[in-house]
């Protein structure tokens, strides 16, 4: 999508500099730039771009200055430490061109942190007390780092910890006490669509002609295309000041999409397809049942990570081998013998059987080839059929996906609790 | 830490850039940027910066154009899609100076992806076969995008598509077949100890003294402790130019932490622990059944993530509701009454119940709270416990986690795989 469109003035702008060289190191991931930037954005404030840099003093003085060159707020997470290698205070300091100074009462609380442990502060510390002229200290109910905010030349720059238990709270307090009063622009709200069993460019080609001409409303409509395994989300936002108006404009917008997507829909709200389920059976006073075997529990893994899952699940059989189908599902030894484990009638037989153990309402039954090896000529890796059974009786399928092992299980998961949801939804009720 | 201390002339530059604007809306995290810093430092470059841009024109241009200006290589993912907000191939030849045109070998690729599928390619799609002038392809086996090498005026971009699936196995791709050749720094060698049922500080606190001398050392291995839920890794890295050398003094390395850290290390070469289950499960020519209640299946899908898992995984019962446990478990109902659904008692029964219907070596059992509801001051959220049953007979365990249904779900699957892993082991043989 392109950014948030903004309606009225143009909006502030934010751009975040996550510091540590271990973050370019190791794979290890930086969670609070998208943390801070989907907040900053709710609140109206563009953000331009984040970037994570090491502790080297030339390629964090060039990513401070860049930053400062490009946005209005500049957000810096970690390098706030005691150690030599802690450098964000003084080239934020140094690349605004305004003086350090020690603060008592910042030093004072140190200690006091220290003192409150039985311990005495190291003199490392002493350098976590050093403070920018002009700047109002963040306090660290989790640390001995305080947070610095150090608004300069009609700019400001907000300094935190790395620790994520010791920004966030502290990023949360920065953005009501200084942030939001001087830079929040008016109200962004937001919608998505999730859609279930079709691919993006499925879903763009009928969406598009929708949405397409919305980025030239009076009052834009932006949206975003997010593909992932099994599931496609538009998302929406509209940017402006009267809530009602823009409650309105989504409304209509989401149904709009509603009309050219259908029962593909998933839901409105950004909800996951296990928790929708989930949601769906609730409704229906429906326990369920699962029996999986190449998927080996990713179905009901996913069901069971909504909170309150004990209501409307009851329980599941692994069957990864054959003598487990026959046994603990009951599937006849012929079946598998004729049309081989991986089969429709299988997968009805799975869930039939299932669902006559478990004495619930559905029940959904999963039988596949992960891959990589086990594959044939006719039953080639990637085939998986499906089985829903319940009160309309017994619905199968057979998909054929590609990709690697995961992807695979993923989507056959995926493309199961759709089934599922797809069978609860069509039975009555709203 | 501080990077990999590189030997010799000064290291080749990479700047990383991640195009999409849900990375910066929608708190999406950008997986792809560490994957690729981490592997550069591997080999010996050096990562100056990553950062994280949306689709707007101007910060885009603007991205490209600072990474360029700071680093010999850029390597871009995202924004190679068939829609109008994919302009990641277009800034990169515009910031570049170099022509496009459409390359029909591409087009007929993307048109034959489709077809295999039995589906024409959607018209948009056609704007993914633009190439710039002088550019290499770097194939795409997982989605239509493909990828990009382009060299010019001694500087290099590799742009490559966001999903994580595709691009992993072309950014391997062009590193063997375009990085290194050109810019490779001498040799990384690395290990990894994986140890679990144990903290990151408890691990430290034995480790440290073991490696804090190697940092001094002529050769010096670099250490990072990297913990993630119920495992922690001990990171080695060492870097030189002879491989006989480095695998030697990695090889001491390994063995002294050995000697602190014991049976907690489940593995030295990075595996899961899930797959270094199975491996000691195929080694002892070992079946295995699980029973699952609060974990919902997950134990077992981890299980069987690993290739080949049906040579070792019999089955599972996910016994969510107490009738399960009962019928399909033969937990006795009074042992349930008398002690609750999670107790060392239960979680026995369930154990020994799944071992006996399923006729296998050995049995994993987990019954607990992951909450958010179900607490009680006897028996609060977090409270989990398992048992492992086999020819050695019954072990049981409880465990108290705090943190929220996903962390306590996933603390509760590892810690029973590690016992799996501990009990096993412990069953005689290498």
């Amino acid at each position: 999508m392109a950014g948030v469109t903004a309606a009225g003035p143009a909006p502030a702008t934010v751009a975040i500099v996550a510091v540590g060289s271990e973050l370019l190191a190791l794979g290890r991931t930086d969670t609070n730039s998208p943390h801070i930037a989907a907040a900053m954005q709710r609140h109206g404030l563009a953000v331009r771009f984040t970037t994570v840099v090491g502790d080297d003093l030339g390629d964090l003085t060039d990513a401070m200055r860049h930053a400062l060159a490009r946005a209005d707020l500049v957000v810096c997470t970690g390098g706030l430490g005691p150690t030599d290698d802690d450098r964000t205070r003084d080239v934020a300091a140094a690349v605004l061109g305004v003086a350090m100074y020690e603060d008592a009462g910042v030093l004072a609380g140190i200690r006091d942190r220290f003192g409150r442990r039985g311990l005495t502060m190291p003199e490392i510390n002493r350098r976590q007390a050093m403070v920018p002229a002009g700047a109002t200290v963040v306090a660290n109910e989790r640390g001995t780092a305080p947070g610095l905010w150090i608004p300069a030349d009609g700019r400001a720059m907000l300094l935190l910890p790395g620790p994520p238990r010791e920004m966030v709270p502290m990023f949360e307090h920065a953005l009501a006490a200084h942030v939001v009063p001087r830079w929040g622009g008016g109200l962004i709200r937001q919608r998505a669509l999730v859609v279930a069993g079709r691919s993006e460019s499925w879903v763009d080609e009928r969406a598009q002609p929708v949405y397409g001409p919305w980025r030239d409303d009076a009052l834009a409509v932006s949206t975003t295309i997010l593909a992932s395994l099994g599931t496609v989300e538009l998302h929406l936002s509209c940017h402006g000041t009267d809530d009602g108006v823009l409650t309105r404009r989504l409304d209509a917008a989401v149904a709009a999409l509603d009309a050219v997507l259908g029962d593909d829909v998933v839901n409105h709200d950004g909800r996951s397809l296990e928790r929708t389920v989930g949601d769906l059976l609730a409704s229906r006073g429906w326990r369920v049942a699962l029996a999986e075997s190449c998927t080996g529990g990713l179905a009901t893994t996913r069901l069971t990570d909504v909170p309150g899952a004990s209501a409307w699940v009851d329980r599941a059989v692994v069957s990864y081998s054959n003598a487990a189908k026959i046994d603990a599902l009951g599937v006849p030894d012929a079946l598998i013998a004729s049309h081989g484990a991986v089969s429709e009638p299988v997968a009805a037989a799975m869930a039939e059987g299932v669902r006559t153990r478990a004495g619930v309402d559905v029940a959904l039954a999963i039988t596949g080839i992960a891959g990589p090896g086990g594959g044939t000529a006719e039953k080639p890796v990637g085939l998986v059929c499906f089985a829903v059974t319940g009160p309309r009786g017994t619905e199968c399928r057979t998909s054929r996906f590609t990709g690697d092992r995961a992807v695979i299980r993923s989507l056959a998961a995926t493309t199961a609790l759709d089934l599922l949801r797809r069978y609860v939804r069509a039975s009555g009720l709203p």
